[in-house]
This record gives C-alpha cells, sequence and structure tokens, in this order.
C-alpha cells in the first residue's frame, strides 16, 4: 500500500492529516516551522519514519526564508529552528537522526555559502524520503521470511504506510506476504488513547485488501488464548543497544502475552531506530500526553470532570521478550547486543 | 459510598441509568418487563449482583398485572417472562441465580393462590437486593485484611456501589479499607469498549474521596512494571467449580500481568457468583458485544465503515491466576476446588 503519507512537491511540504481518518481523507500543507512542529506535536504525521521525514522537511521549509542571510545569522536561525523541531515528541529516535543528518548537511556546506546549504539541505531531506521507502521495502523483504501461508498476525498501534514514506515497519512485513500471495489475517488493536489502530490501521489494511480484524486493546490477551494468533509483529519508536524496544504505550503487555502463549514476538524497525548512545530502555525518555485524549478523546467527555490521569505515550519492552528484530538490514536475533553491535551502523 | 443503584419504592422500580454517567445523574423508572430487559441488555443496570437483583425485580414488574387470572395462565406468563429475562446477558450467572430464587417462591405458593403467590414474588425480590447490602459489607470486611496501611490497588472495569446494591464488590473491599483509614490509592483501568472504568468507577471513587488515577487498559503493564501496584481486585461475572473466573473483558490480561509481576491477584464476588454446576471456565458462555460500541463508542466513528470487530464481552481467568476469592463467607484461597466446595454452599 503507497499513500502519500508525506510528499515534497515543488516545494511544498503536504501530509494527510491522519487526525481526521478514517472519516475524513484531508492532505494538508505545511508552510512554516509552527506547522510543521505542530503536525509533529498533534500526531497529524505520526510513526517513528514519518516523524523523521518531516523534521527533516521542517528544516529546510525554515531555513529557505534565510537564503540570503549572512552565514553567522543563518547559522543562529538553522540552530533555533532545528532545537524548536527537536521539542516536539522526544521518545522518537528518528527525529534526532533526522535532524543529525541535516546538521550533517549543514556543517559541510556552509563554507560554500547560505543559498548553496539550502540546496543541499533540500537534497538530504528528499534522500531520507527515498530512502525511507527503500528501507520499509527492505524490511518487509526479511519480514515475509517469518510469514506462513496462512498466518494470523497481531498488531498494535499503527506501523504502516501512514507511519512511513509509503509502506510501513510491521505493516511493510504484512503487505510483502499478502503481496507474495500468503493468505494472512490480522488482527489489529484498537490502541487507546488515539486509535491508530482503529482508524490507521484497520483503514490501510482494508484499502490493500488485508483481511483485518479490529479488537480493543485488553482482547489480545483473549484472543491469543483461542489459539487465534501465530505471531505478533510491532513497530518501534527508540531501541536501545541491548535491544530494548520502545513503541506505543501496550506494547509491553502484547509483548508479554506473546511470551505466556508461546506466539513469536517481532518488532519491525528500520536501523535509524536503533539509540547505540544508550545501553538499555531505562534511558528511554517517555513522552506523557496530555489527560483529554484520554478523558474526552472523541469529542465526548468519557471520564469525570477533574479526574487524575496517567497517560505515558509509550513503554518499553525488554528485549528478552523479543523474538527477532526485522530491519532492512536482515532479521536480527538474540543475543541482540551483539547482533545489533554487528548489524546496525 | 451508597448510591441508589436499583430501588424498589412504592412498587416502582428505579435504576440510575449508567450509560449517561459521569455527565448525567438520571434516574430511570422501569415499568414493564420490557424496559426491565433493555436496560440489563443496555448496560443502563449492570454488573452480576446487581443485573441478578434487577431481574428479580424484572419478575415483579412483569406478575403484577396478572394479579387475578388463574393459576395456570398466571405460571405461563410468568415463564414467559423469566425466560425472556435471562435471555439478557448470557455470562453473568447471578441472573440465573436470582431467576432460580424467584422460581422457587412460585413453586413453593403457587398453591395459596395469584395474590399470595405475588406479594411472596416481591417480597422475595426486596430479600435479594437486601441480602446483597450485607453480603457487599461482608465482602468489603474481608477484603480489608488483604490491604494494607498504604498499599496502591488496580482494578478493572466496575465492581463497584454501581455494579451492586449499594457498596460494590471489589470496590467494597477498596471503601472498606478507605473507611478503615488506610491510605490507599487506586489505579483505574478505563475499560474499553464501554468505560466502565473511566465513567464509574472514576466517578464512584471520587465521590468517596478515594484516590484515583485513570488509565488506559493498555497502560496497566507500564504501571506494575514501575513498581506501583500492590495488588489487584476485581469483581467476577461467573466462577466456575474449580475456580476459573469470567470477568470483563481484559481481566485475563491484568491476571498475567500481575502474575509476572509477583502482584497479588484478588476477585472479590458473593457466593451467588459461584456455578457449581460448571466444572471449569472452557464451559462459561461468553456474550459477544455490538461492533458499534467498539466503531463509534464515542459519538463519533473512529473505525473504517464495514470493518469487522470481535468485541466479547468477558475473558475467562484461570484459577491459577488468582491469589484469593473475596466473598461474604471468608477468603477462598487454592486449591479453589477444595475451598470452594467447602465454604460455597
Amino acid at each position: 500500500m503507497a499513500v502519500d503519507t508525506i510528499k515534497w512537491e515543488k516545494s511544498v511540504l503536504t501530509i494527510i492529516d491522519q487526525t481526521l481518518l478514517p472519516e475524513e481523507y484531508f492532505v494538508k500543507r505545511l508552510d512554516t516551522v509552527e506547522e510543521v512542529w505542530d503536525a509533529i506535536k498533534k500526531l497529524r504525521v505520526r510513526g517513528a519514519p514519518a516523524i523523521g521525514i518531516a523534521a527533516a522537511f521542517g528544516i529546510v521549509v525554515g531555513v529557505k526564508k534565510y537564503h540570503a542571510e549572512n552565514i553567522d545569522v543563518f547559522k543562529k536561525k538553522y540552530e533555533e529552528i532545528s532545537d524548536y523541531l527537536a521539542s516536539s515528541r522526544p521518545t522518537a529516535v528518528n527525529l534526532f537522526w533526522a535532524l543529525s543528518r541535516m546538521k550533517k548537511i549543514l556543517d559541510n556546506n556552509l563554507v560554500c555559502g547560505v543559498p548553496e546549504t539550502v540546496k543541499k539541505l533540500e537534497a538530504e531531506a528528499v534522500d531520507i524520503l527515498e530512502e525511507d521507502k527503500d528501507i520499509c521495502r527492505g524490511i518487509g523483504k526479511h519480514g515475509n521470511e517469518v510469514i506462513k501461508q496462512s498466518d494470523t498476525i497481531l498488531t498494535h498501534c499503527n506501523a504502516g504506510g501512514l507511519a512511513t514514506a509509503d509502506y510501513g515497519t510491521a505493516l511493510g512485513v504484512i503487505y510483502s506476504a499478502h503481496e507474495a500471495g500468503k493468505q494472512i489475517k490480522v488482527y489489529a488493536d484498537e490502541t487507546r488513547p488515539l486509535l491508530q489502530g482503529a482508524r490507521l490501521t484497520a483503514w490501510e489494511l482494508m484499502q490493500s485488501g488485508v483481511d483485518v480484524t479490529l479488537i480493543c486493546d485488553n482482547t489480545a490477551g483473549k484472543v491469543m488464548s483461542e489459539g487465534k494468533i501465530d505471531l505478533v509483529v510491532v513497530g518501534a519508536d527508540r531501541i536501545a543497544k541491548n535491544g530494548d524496544t520502545a513503541n506505543k504505550i501496550g506494547t509491553y503487555t502484547v509483548a508479554l502475552l506473546a511470551k505466556e502463549h508461546k506466539i513469536p514476538f517481532y518488532v519491525a524497525a528500520p536501523s535509524s531506530t536503533f539509540d547505540l548512545s544508550i545501553d538499555s530502555g531505562d534511558d528511554i525518555p517517555i513522552e506523557e500526553r496530555d489527560p483529554e485524549e484520554v478523558t474526552c478523546g472523541f469529542g465526548k467527555r468519557t471520564a469525570p470532570v477533574g479526574v487524575k490521569v496517567y497517560s505515558p505515550a509509550f513503554d518499553v519492552t525488554p528485549s528478552k521478550y523479543i523474538t527477532g528484530i526485522i530491519t532492512e538490514k536482515g532479521i536480527l536475533y538474540p543475543p541482540f547486543k551483539k547482533s545489533i553491535l554487528e548489524t546496525i551502523r
């Protein structure tokens, strides 16, 4: 499934506003850094890879207006823009990875003057986007190897075309198996509070003709206990050096359930999701979301006014619960410290 | 916390319409059997004990209009009414338990004529309601023994005053500890799809001044992994002879999480919740709910039109995951086959 989750055409950045799906398919222009920041913060564009791409183009959108200025002023502005974008969502490492790639371009080209640097920054953002497409195809190809002819796969949140430039990571594996003619079925956790599973994953999979059944997050255990699930595939927002994986809240629970039911649990993520600067999941910062997303998430108040809410956006799945990590460079297996060191740059 | 969840006064049956909480507190009259059936089916009145009470009064409301008829006609009408009420929700055994108590009154009194029988049926329904209050206090008293001074308790769904005549089962334990002056805290799972945790449990506990924090169902694992939970207490809809317990969907997952984190997991339920006619949880019928509860539960469509949904209302927690079952007769511990046989009538 190829969707124009995020697109750069004739110097205009557009995204599908995912907060409106599945009711409304709306392509939103992002003309300012503030709009890019807001789009990331409010999850109009979401999913670790897509956030990285959006941040890279956020830089481009931001610096374009400083074409003519001198190098020192430009550099100062650049850093303001980059710091601002970095503040949008703290957990997804791809955001920082993309900003760091862009920063290298800045540092290597500034001697050639501002206009040349801006041109190179734009080219780098386009590269990040195009590379993401290839990476997703690579993840799909490797992931397909672990999917059998009639497997039923459970997934959580949305690590699909809508989370990447076009094909998805966890869903890339599913699309790849589907395109290979396998008769797979998918159970999609709805994924509270923002229902990315119900709104996005179910929508994407239905668009692509994949057999999908929606369940509440709290139903995954029952579905597994009924013997309906052959394997789990989820995405990742950040993976530590030891394989501990931060992903959407609830992933940890799914991993525990999979272990108890002896179901393989795979993470699918590009190599840019690995953060080799941190030793374990304990060091991954976890963003907390607005309580209102839980108490009146869909236009209706569903909890008492003033109730205390705890709403972390992510949890960390310790690597001991992970069967394998599917990357564009191949599938990594335990011991992860070793396989990550060997495979990830 | 005493709320008039269900009330019989001057021959009028009223309930708090729980589908409207917490936004609106509305006391609804139920004047016909159809209204009682609808109230149970639509979860206007819910929670195993309250369903039993509602069904008992459903009989009374239904038979009152046949005062003058002859015994055979009356008996036939009675059976139609009872069968109809039994069809409202298949999992909660208290429904059948209450109907069976009422049936005994019918059988024992019919020789005295219809008016006398109706009077006796009404007295029995009132007894069931009053007994429920005593039972909840008993559960609270015994449950309080396992709660320490500053415990933090996780609960799922609503097994509170709103699920019973006035005090609750799982929440009865919490109220009892709170009234005993213990500085307890509660985490309440919101409980999709109908959000009984967010709408009812959070509301009840806040009304009673208990410190409560609302979480999405998929956050329980993270909260436990952070060491925040000392024990879990949930209600039950039906308990088999071996201790396997059917309760709101998601309870099984909470039990698995508790086991993995070495957190005690208690079920709190009146002895009427035990179904000694079934050997294990495999034989408990599980009701499936309307997909719309999942796809447009918040007054807004949140999943694609036509998506397949699997929405079982309950799951079964195998007894091996249960630390103890708190009843009005005391706390039952493993081996449950033995303790249930010894304690439950």
